[in-house]
């Protein structure tokens, strides 16, 4: 198996550090290939830009979509991009490690996924969810976080999990046709003594040994949508984010 | 009202560029100051690091979110966060303005995001949701999408465009205490007939025009939440985000 593992944090020094050494340690020692792209050491450029492109479809005015379409066609994107696009289209595993910063990734990983997720590769010409770019691709987030696992219950003061990071692990590894497995998280992470931390660790580890028979989230197929784009009449929701409001009154 | 539109786009020659113009000329019309931080043409660093800052409490390793609170205590933040800080505090009306790139925001805006929204001023010791740093301030989410509103209905193919925002709308500008106004969106925006983007433009206006009389979106208060994080008995979930399962088989 290959893992690609995408990490996002300014200080070598932190506990998501440490998760990612034990999670590289853990899978080389399986025989498994890892690579890393360490965004800050790395100094990724996260803003898309024009200068992404050595030649252009549409010059005059920037349509960053098409042009990504474009340039993969044509071997023209920025060779930091290339690289990385090379490196997802070779991984059999995705994992995305990083503190979460208001529920979502930090913003240099957010710019590794607008510039490397490109249309033409990872979606576009009817290519989503199971017809999706990288179909068969398993994606794990892995996240540090100050929140406690109380406070993203389904009725907990900020949501569920799930639904925060909704936009990520469906609208993103989801769209994209990854199997999307349940999201490692370690809590409070500032305030955790260091035999809690060396639990999560532990946890993460054992998560990473099994990996391979994990089950994934589950994810509604294109053909449950009809031509209106939504659940065809009968399909029940299968998701958090799909799930209908209860009736009236009922808890 | 005094405004701060923060706009994220790399095309000056853009429909949402045009948006931009167009929301400028209506509230200055009307008489409000707005002040607009063009991402892009500032060449805004969206990359949180060290260098963020000019003192440090912890120098030993990198502790981002303690580090903003020291920062604001000491006067120590870099110059351009605190330039965007100024802006924010002096506004009462934010609009975050940004075609919609994998259900969030792009990256030089979730680093603005970042750095500005900071430990101290925006949150931070019990400073949240009603209590929050922003709270008496409104907040809207602009956007230009590729997608169709039937994708984004509760049963559509991608979700509720409030289950896809949540991180935004809720765990970001909710939780720092603004009043969330319902997003704005122009919808499938490459295909759209001229006629259509003039009618955007037009409804846009139309929104800005009576921005102050608007019922924000709804959204729970602290003290609706019990010790343990959770809906206290008894109160019924109000968001998308906290609606409960419906019951097996329900429809």
């Amino acid at each position: 198996m290959q893992t690609l593992i995408v990490y996002a944090h300014p200080e070598p020094r932190s506990f998501n550090r440490a998760l990612l050494d034990r999670s590289v340690q853990v899978l080389t020692g399986q025989g498994h290939e890892v690579v890393v792209s360490d965004l800050y050491a790395m100094g990724f450029n996260p803003v898309a830009s024009a200068a992404d492109f050595s030649e252009r479809r549409f010059p005059d005015a920037l349509q960053y979509d098409r042009e990504q379409k474009h340039a993969h066609e044509h071997q023209a994107f920025a060779p930091d991009i290339q690289a990385e696009i090379d490196k997802l289209r070779a991984c059999d595993l995705l994992i995305l490690q990083f503190p979460l910063w208001w529920f979502s990734v930090p913003a240099i990983l957010k710019g590794w996924i607008d510039r490397v997720f490109v249309n033409g590769v990872v979606y576009g010409k009817g290519r989503r969810f199971d017809t999706g770019g990288l179909r068969g691709k398993r994606a794990l987030v892995c996240t540090s976080t100050a929140c406690y696992p109380e406070m993203v219950a389904p009725d907990g003061l900020l949501a569920a999990l799930d639904i925060n990071l909704w936009h990520l692990q469906h609208g993103t590894l989801g769209y994209a046709g990854c199997d999307v497995l349940r999201p490692f998280a370690a809590w409070s992470i500032h305030y955790t003594t260091p035999e809690a931390r060396a639990g999560y660790l532990d946890a993460y580890e054992q998560r990473l040994r099994q990996i391979e028979q994990e089950e994934p989230m589950p994810m509604h197929r294109l053909e449950e949508f009809g031509a209106d784009w939504r659940l065809r009449p009968g399909i029940e929701p299968r998701t958090a984010g799909h799930r209908r409001p209860a009736a009236e009154g009922a808890r």
